[in-house]
């Protein structure tokens, strides 16, 4: 573990995290190092007792900017050997044929982590550290950001607790307790905003052998245009199936009230993959649908009192596979200003949401355009030329273009100068594109006068 | 009063309208003129029998569409009798010195009317009518858009009253307890976004013979770059005045904190106004800081049981001049399709909020949009020669080019439209000024050439 990261001096104090999830477990493992007390209350059972997880996909793409903070902690390693790398997107069409599209270049992959056991990980850690007291099965009530009064409630005893604390760090997720209280502060933006489409969770089973029936090092998807499905590798052969779909319309939650409905929509439109989920019907309507939300807000600090972190300040929907990667990066980031600034909680605070602020809102953004990308885009050759073409210039000119996708995944380039440089080369694409039928033509001396000329605008 | 809007016999029932602002009190007298009984109640007191007004802004900017609204329940000319014509904007520069810029063509103007006085009109005409029954001082406790429960209570008595309702317009502001409602149910989408800006309520007083100490007939601008003072005539021959300013950095709300900080502040910002400003100190540390919020949300209905209408569902910050207006414009629109659909409120309701949504959107965009051309650009002469430039080209091709301020302010063009057709003209604007010096060059042959080239082209 790199130890330098923490080698600044501060008064120690006793912190507060509300959340133990992935950001809030990860977080205290951060303030732990820095010498600083932690006491970490979560409103749910300790999830390594329990077998069952409550709600959300059961398994997530892990990437650059959530590796970077896991091997700041040092568990990259431990980590690494359960998780599974992805190089490339597999897309099924309606008749099951497939094509391919890498995610970046030679070995770079997402990894297909579970959820549960990467929070698991991060909750033994936690524990093991002597500084941080977990507390679950605590609800919050009430807290008030000017006062610093904190009200619990043990929900296996019911019994109430009214605390007080110095300094605290909302990482309880989209519907944070802790932002309802900011909210309660006067002129607070804030904004939820609803896709109109909702997902479901289906699985695909193992072979007889716990063999991988699709691919395994890859993310599977069946672009349909107006919606699509996606699957993610499990160590056992199993894939984490989602299907994203709207709820009202010809093609719907709402449309589909029967099994004999679901098993002929599927049958049609996902042929290829009917054979390998034996419960669909059944799991299709025993499992919740989830909805899917876009949450802003500012600010994310209350004087030097109470800091929002993760879904708590920024949560997205999953198309980019972002959302725990920029949960992660905010620890980071966080740690760097500790390093940086010391005992000046206020300095860091409002730094911290400066900083951030405008990369949390361009994630949102990328996260919503990624959706169209997949269920649309990505079905279509054209689409996947690009996608090549843009490799090719890549390559060519080393360090002058980096496609948006690999930018997000696999740098830590903050994603508003991603997505700002990402729309400039996606404007000279389009210049582009209409001179370029097939991949050979790259080569042509037209095209490349055309690529060299792009290329020297910009600078 | 034309009497053909009102023409469709639908069944008569009992409705329930929840606040008896503008908005409210206007729409009741809608309602009531289709043959339905209407309940409103208004948390606060009989506004006529007490003087005094809570908050806001005590005069308001009526345009046409707020106007048609009045006309067609009868009250155009009784209002018109105390609203005061505003035809141009006057600005003042730091030195005293007057520019002026024109609304319109010819008699267009934008009318100051007392918020207040225009309320109590409406209030004595929804009183008037038997099938209206006012409710005052019931606050709104809790309302379940599914169960139809409404529980209220007496602000006087301390008496709470549950009640249920069959269809309940809410009509009650930035703020509303209805949309609150509608905000716990699934999917919800809202979001409120404040200026860092706040505003101030300041008075000029009459001369002492009751004259207008600026001139009358006129919105007067005191544009400052990053903040700006307006004022408006009340017929008793004061200027209401509100000045517009950011709540933090160097001129600032927290830099004026004693009377002589602020004192010499307007003496070396707004000079001109200070001796018209007698108790300007006092007015500063007594008045509010109010704040500046735009809101949004969808849906505006719930079923056919609950709609949302006014500041409830689209509150914009003022410098339009349209959130009255647009509020009125939402009664005439309801009005249209209960003439179109009768007794369908379920279609009624969806098409109100599938029609009205993307014009409340584009108002909005536009009020935050207006703020910057008021505190910044009318101060600048060649913005002022470009509005000279487009009054030119509007009177050359009849019906092909209205300025923008005058499709949102002078037509019933949906704002969406207006604001679509406003950017288009823009583009072409910023095409045009390089080539144009003085208002003379118009004429240039040239320029005549580019203009045509560029109407031919927007066909």
């Amino acid at each position: 573990m790199p130890t330098h990261s923490f080698s600044a001096t501060t008064s120690a104090e006793t912190l507060t995290v509300m959340g133990a999830g992935l950001v809030g477990s990860l977080l205290s493992l951060f303030l732990a190092r820095r010498g600083h007390t932690v006491d970490v209350y979560e409103r749910r059972a300790d999830m390594r007792l329990s077998g069952s997880v409550e709600g959300r996909s059961i398994n997530l793409a892990l990437s650059d900017r959530g590796w970077r903070a896991l091997e700041e902690v040092g568990i990259g390693d431990e980590i690494r050997q359960v998780a599974i790398p992805m190089y490339r997107r597999v897309m099924h069409d309606a008749q099951g044929n497939l094509s391919y599209q890498p995610y970046g270049q030679d070995n770079q992959a997402i990894y297909s982590v579970s959820r549960a056991g990467l929070n698991r990980t991060l909750l033994g850690l936690a524990e093991a550290d002597p500084r941080i007291r977990l507390h679950f099965n605590q609800q919050c009530l009430s807290l008030d950001p000017r006062t610093r009064q904190l009200e619990l409630r043990d929900t296996i005893t019911g019994q109430e607790q009214h605390t007080t604390f110095r300094r605290l760090f909302g990482t309880d997720g989209a519907f944070s307790a802790v932002r309802s209280a900011l909210q309660k502060t006067e002129r607070y933006n804030y904004s939820q905003s609803y896709l109109d489409y909702g997902y479901k969770e289906l699985n695909i089973e193992p072979g007889p052998a716990g063999e991988w029936l699709l691919e395994k090092n890859a993310l599977h998807i069946w672009p349909r245009g107006q919606y699509m499905m996606i699957a993610l590798p499990n160590l056992d052969g199993s894939f984490n199936c989602t299907l994203f779909f709207p709820y009202e319309g010809p093609h719907s939650f709402a449309s589909l009230q029967t099994p004999e409905q679901v098993q002929a929509f599927f049958e049609e439109v996902f042929p290829d993959v009917v054979p390998l989920m034996p419960e669909l019907t059944d799991e299709f309507f025993r499992n919740p649908t989830g909805s899917l939300v876009t949450i802003r807000c500012f600010p994310w600090a209350f004087d030097d009192d109470v800091l929002l972190l993760g879904d708590a300040s920024h949560a997205i929907v999953p198309f980019y596979g972002q959302g725990m990667n920029a949960g992660f990066e905010d620890c980071t980031v966080l740690n760097q200003l500790l390093e940086q600034y010391g005992d000046d909680w206020h300095r860091i605070f409002s730094e911290f949401q400066r900083q951030r602020k405008p990369n949390a809102d361009a994630i949102a953004d990328l996260a919503v355009y990624n959706f169209e990308e997949m269920r649309d885009r990505v079905g279509d050759p054209r689409f996947l030329l690009q996608k090549k073409i843009e490799a090719r210039i890549s390559a060519q000119f080393p360090g002058k273009w980096t496609p948006l996708y690999s930018q997000v995944t696999f740098s830590h380039t903050p994603y508003a100068e991603a997505w700002q440089s990402g729309q400039t080369q996606e404007q000279i694409m389009s210049r582009l594109m209409p001179h370029i039928q097939a991949e050979a033509d790259y080569d042509r001396p037209e095209v490349q006068a055309l690529v060299e000329q792009e290329m020297a605008r910009r600078g």
